[in-house]
């Protein structure tokens, strides 16, 4: 990019090269991006290969050819990828072809970082085939990209249990990451009020919130609901009852009474439309005094660009492959839905565990 | 993230807010690496489904319910698609779920930015699919990624014949971008020692290197070399010769004599050992006096991350796809391969169009 500036004013000239450096930057931003599902393998495979590792305990750099032989890689491969990485800033280099290549900051990210470990093996391993079926899915509205994974399922809970083993292992590692890290300090927040005493766990997924429960309120009775595949994943024991529910029949009532209906992501699996049934339905399940308890990661309450950027993105996953009709929501969206419900916000706490928003409506 | 500073110190404090501000935006960009097949996929929707566009003439916003009806598109996927947008900067909106959205200039460079839409509309129609075959690829030193596009070619070079459409236009396009900025500078840098005589176009491509010769010096005689796919894809004129050729063929002499051995974008698309096949080749076929001239994009002349980062994300695209055993590769490299095939630099000239060195050898 030749200077073509003519002036002889050296501020204005800086002002320029402040300028262009930010206008280059810019740019290169947007290649990253328009070169993003390539340079993603890229990162994987950095990581996956050894590559990242070989570096971390070599604050002096190694070089390609070094680095190729203690990770079993042809050199050409080595440099592939070392290069890439300099174009995503894993890595950095004195700019010489077989110079010493150290790890940066986002290197070690990818590479130690639990959070983007499991949201990198849950992209590759459940959404980077059908991320292609996105331009469809939303147009038609359903989860066009879930053929990806092998199956002709209406949405991803139907298959969980057909996944590959690879898939269903990252789906279930990035479901739990998330909502693991909130349980227990949900159940802290409820117990400060009294015993649990009936619960039922709206879309009870695989059992570990009810677990949880059951291990920390010995008089709690937990109900779970939830589509089949899900309930043959929980186990069976004393005070745990597991019902088959598909939540997106609108005629069917829940059972009752409960003195709280849990839902935790729920919100994000679920259209508008649909969420407004589910929580009418959690509202003629109370008992007198009962209340609907809803834990959420919103992204407006996120306090780190990190997390609402993890829930922009997942809300693509949502759409091309889950379902093809929910996203992570905004707390707006959700207030509007508790409102058409008749609910009424009485407390709420944040932020719970990685992200979450624990609110409880009477 | 709660801040957990105990101590009093204003200034102290300052700094570790400004650290933990810098640790965050760092484990956002490693969270939209960790996304980015599905980030693409919205970035290139927001382009493609006129979202972008709509926004390009509205410096005070729209809100989401506004570009739905204007796009043709479900509220749903509207905000599924500009809140990814929000992601990775290419909107803007002051955080509400229905209020307005605004472009930015990252936005910008993706819907107007003619290098940026070539090299999206590149991945998206030859890349995306076949990145996934970048692991195998690698291990294997073949086009692991190349059956994503549905021929079982040898190389992209064999296939581009049959391409889809789709795919075979987005892949000429890159390919023109890049080697068109560059021909006609690099002819009159030629024709400034004379006439070009008779030369010798090694990987002729398409022949619009050929045409512009034949243009721009009425006593030039051409003859290309490619592979008949390529060959096929060239016009019949007069002082144009196309002879069918495999490079890779190390015993296949060239024909002689020439006044100048031609080659653009040979390098990038060669391994090593056939790029010194190939220039030794090309210096046997020197007449008196001639001089073999490569025209390359080389990753360490850029004087832009932006010309970088493109350089060293489609070396992917050569490994997955094109022929898994070339890259773009570092001035050095070719040097190298010069030197074994006993050829001296006489002279360099840089920057040529959007990225590229013009080098003649003796």
């Amino acid at each position: 990019m030749a200077d073509h500036a003519s002036s002889d004013d050296s501020s204005s000239n800086a002002h320029r090269a402040v300028a262009r450096s930010s206008a280059d930057a810019l740019r290169a931003e947007a290649q990253r991006l328009a070169f993003a599902p390539l340079l993603f393998q890229a990162a994987r495979l950095l990581r996956d290969t050894g590559l990242l590792a070989a570096l971390v305990d070599a604050p002096a750099g190694l070089a390609p050819t070094v680095l190729a032989t203690s990770c079993g890689l042809s050199l050409y491969a080595t440099r592939v990828l070392l290069e890439a990485g300099l174009a995503i800033g894993l890595v950095e280099s004195d700019g010489t072809p077989d110079g010493a290549y150290r790890l940066t900051r986002i290197g070690r990210l990818v590479l130690r970082d639990p959070i983007t470990r499991a949201n990198m093996d849950f992209v590759h391993d459940v959404c980077a085939a059908g991320a292609l079926g996105l331009e469809e899915a939303l147009r038609d509205g359903r989860p066009a990209g879930l053929r990806a994974l092998g199956g002709d399922w209406p949405t991803i809970y139907d298959g969980l249990s057909s996944l590959s083993p690879a898939a269903r292992r990252s789906w279930l590692a990035f479901d739990h990451l998330y909502s693991d890290s909130a349980f227990d300090a949900a159940i802290t927040h409820l117990l400060a009020r009294g015993p649990l005493g009936r619960l039922l766990d709206v879309g009870g997924n695989t059992g570990r919130f009810a677990l949880r429960c059951l291990a920390r309120d010995p008089s709690v009775r937990v109900t779970t609901l939830d589509l089949p595949g899900q309930i043959a994943m929980q186990p069976r024991v004393p005070r745990l009852e597991s019902i088959p529910f598909d939540l997106l029949d609108h005629a069917r009532p829940f059972p009752d009474p409960f003195d709280i209906v849990w839902m935790s992501q729920v919100v994000s699996c679920f259209s508008d439309d649909d969420m407004v049934s589910i929580l009418r339905r959690a509202r003629s399940a109370l008992a007198p005094g009962g209340r609907v308890v809803v834990l959420e990661t919103y992204w407006d309450h996120q306090t780190s660009a990190a997390a609402r950027v993890s829930l922009q993105a997942s809300s693509l996953y949502f759409a091309a492959i889950a379902n093809g009709r929910s996203k992570m929501v905004h707390s707006a969206d959700l207030a509007r839905d508790a409102a058409r419900a008749v609910l009424s916000l009485v407390d709420e706490v944040r932020p719970l565990g990685i992200s979450h928003t624990l609110q409880i409506f009477r």
